[in-house]
């Protein structure tokens, strides 16, 4: 039994598991249906918003393709905010579909600051539209969408804020309506406990109107087909079933537990996992204040090169943990969200240890 | 129990069914690359191709919106041959890039005649692509993609030959390499007897040379990245991971059982579903000598709604037939690709016996 302990794909609780093996159904039936119907309200419950909640059979990458694909045309002006790996590629979709894009960048670790950001909407606006990223998991920071929203909507109250939190929602609250952001998506493989292979996706009224304009091509990712089909709770082309079982099985339990209680469940384990690296004497790469709930990344002492350690988490103690995205950046990341034990980190740590003691 | 015999998804056989229920890997890992590079092996003795099989987390729709979106500009000249609903999916997915599209389509049931394909693009021609359907679901017709190929080749040396075969791989045999086809793609809850999630697609020397100069926007679906990815036995965002579990069992029986012994035994499924068909009195709605051997399309006696007889069989029998693409034909579609006995296709004409002869 190994300790998965990557930033997804995550375990599967074993009742997700059971359900993800049940065997196919008809797509157009009433059964999926029902399913299809059930996940996306439980869902909505999540994003905290009144809007459908798209499902598409996808990676949480093609979501960030299809809020570019469904809401902008050619020459559109994007702000493309990015503190690490995933905020790039929301920078590279745009450019891929020829948005006229600044790249606003702040440093690996450090998280996106609301005032930066109001100052470029200010001096560089106006933007059809600002991506970002929620939790960058490439460097375990959490940013503050909250404060970066209303920061360029004070600026700019048109621009479309589109939000990538892949690996944020479900293991932190990101009050879609509440704070006014016109697009969020996420990934089923990350606090959601479910396989990989689906994203969700909503829009609020405004990127629903922009969605009316926008000339950009789309065909598998059209939302405005999606939310056609969403009404009598298909899908405009064959979902990936078996991944809905399982994310219908994991939003089961996320609810019967509760939003806040998830978030603080995910809040204890990542505090937890940073008072560990502490008293090992590890660094915590993220700026203090904007650690990430979900995924740590750690620095280790200087003369220990993060690859071995990785391989020797693996080969020893068949615990996985993640590589670096940027090989300029020495750290391991340690997810922790969705099904995680305070036991199943201990676990990393208790090895973690007697890997550094040893001569590197 | 349900007997499902729609078009796909398909039933999965039991060790496929276990296989999916697995637990998460890392898809970064060792364990996950060597499944991965299985998968394509297995896959490129069914494509009858030497290229590279690249893996696509999506349905089999996102992998003709690749094939699009990789090789063609928006202007490009394209003929659009269809016969059926997914054959105007594939002449859709060219508008929606701004493809110039020639529409060449012929009557629902009918089968793609190669002479009319030649004699159009020798008048209409020359076109950078023709796009067009292997096995069309929504009629239960077999396109004879040698002879189209053929006839497209003779007559403009350079078009790319982009053939969805999205219900045909895997039941009948395509000799891309040898037919000299540039694209072929597939999904994995048709023959494949896998979940959906996952679609299948493999490109020629020819087509890989129009990627480098096609300006159509791609991210998501990049299949030079894709390549980039597979020669290190990976993806470029996180793949559906269950689904590919599944994909390799099938994939495992599928190689042991040979690619000949694959398509004889659809074939003897489709002709005993055909044999049983007329026995009751029914019509078949494909052309003769273009029967589908993966799905079979039945008319009815008028007197009978196909609505009505498919609500019957699902909720006194548990068999799930096909409804029809297309309102304006009174079809219904039995599937019998993949996991299917004779016994299964003998279970759906008793009831459809029983239910034919009370008075509707």
């Amino acid at each position: 039994m190994i300790n998965l302990r990557i930033p997804g794909p995550t375990p599967l609780p074993p009742d997700v598991q059971m359900a993800v093996g049940q065997q196919m159904i008809n797509h157009r039936g009433a059964e999926f249906g029902a399913l299809l119907a059930e996940t996306t309200a439980w869902l909505k419950v999540f994003f905290e918003t009144q809007q459908e909640v798209l499902v598409l059979t996808s990676s949480g990458t093609g979501a960030m393709e299809a809020s570019v694909a469904n809401t902008l045309s050619p020459g559109d002006r994007v702000l493309a905010i990015s503190c690490g790996s995933f905020g790039d590629r929301f920078d590279e979709i745009a450019r891929a579909y020829r948005a006229d894009v600044t790249s606003l960048k702040f440093a690996p670790g450090r998280a996106v600051d609301p005032a930066v950001v109001r100052e470029a909407v200010e001096t560089q606006g106006p933007f059809k539209a600002a991506v970002l990223t929620h939790n960058e998991t490439s460097t375990g920071v959490l940013n503050d969408v909250q404060a970066i929203a209303a920061s360029i909507r004070s600026a700019s109250p048109e621009t479309l804020i589109m939000v990538d939190s892949i690996s944020g929602l479900g293991g932190t609250r990101l009050q879609m309506d509440a704070w006014d952001v016109d697009v969020v998506l996420t990934g089923s493989q990350k606090a959601w406990m479910a396989p990989p292979g689906l994203a969700m996706i909503a829009l609020s009224n405004r990127a629903w109107r922009t969605y009316e304009t926008a000339q950009n091509p789309r065909y598998y990712f059209d939302l405005g087909l999606a939310r056609q089909y969403a009404a009598r709770h298909q899908t405009p082309s064959t979902p990936a079933v078996s991944t809905l079982y399982g994310l219908h099985a994991s939003l089961q339990r996320m609810v019967a537990e509760g939003i806040e209680a998830v978030a603080a469940r995910h809040e204890a384990l990542a505090s937890h996992c940073r008072a560990c690296a502490l008293t090992l004497g590890l660094g915590l790469y993220a700026e203090a204040g904007h650690y990430s709930p979900t995924v740590t990344a750690l620095t280790l002492p200087a003369a220990h090169k993060p690859s071995d350690v990785l391989n020797a988490l693996a080969e020893r103690y068949a615990i996985h943990c993640g590589s670096t995205k940027d090989p300029s950046v020495g750290v391991i990341r340690i997810g922790h969200m969705g099904y995680c034990s305070i036991a199943d980190l201990d676990a990393v740590f208790v090895a973690l240890g007697e890997i550094l003691s040893s001569t590197p």
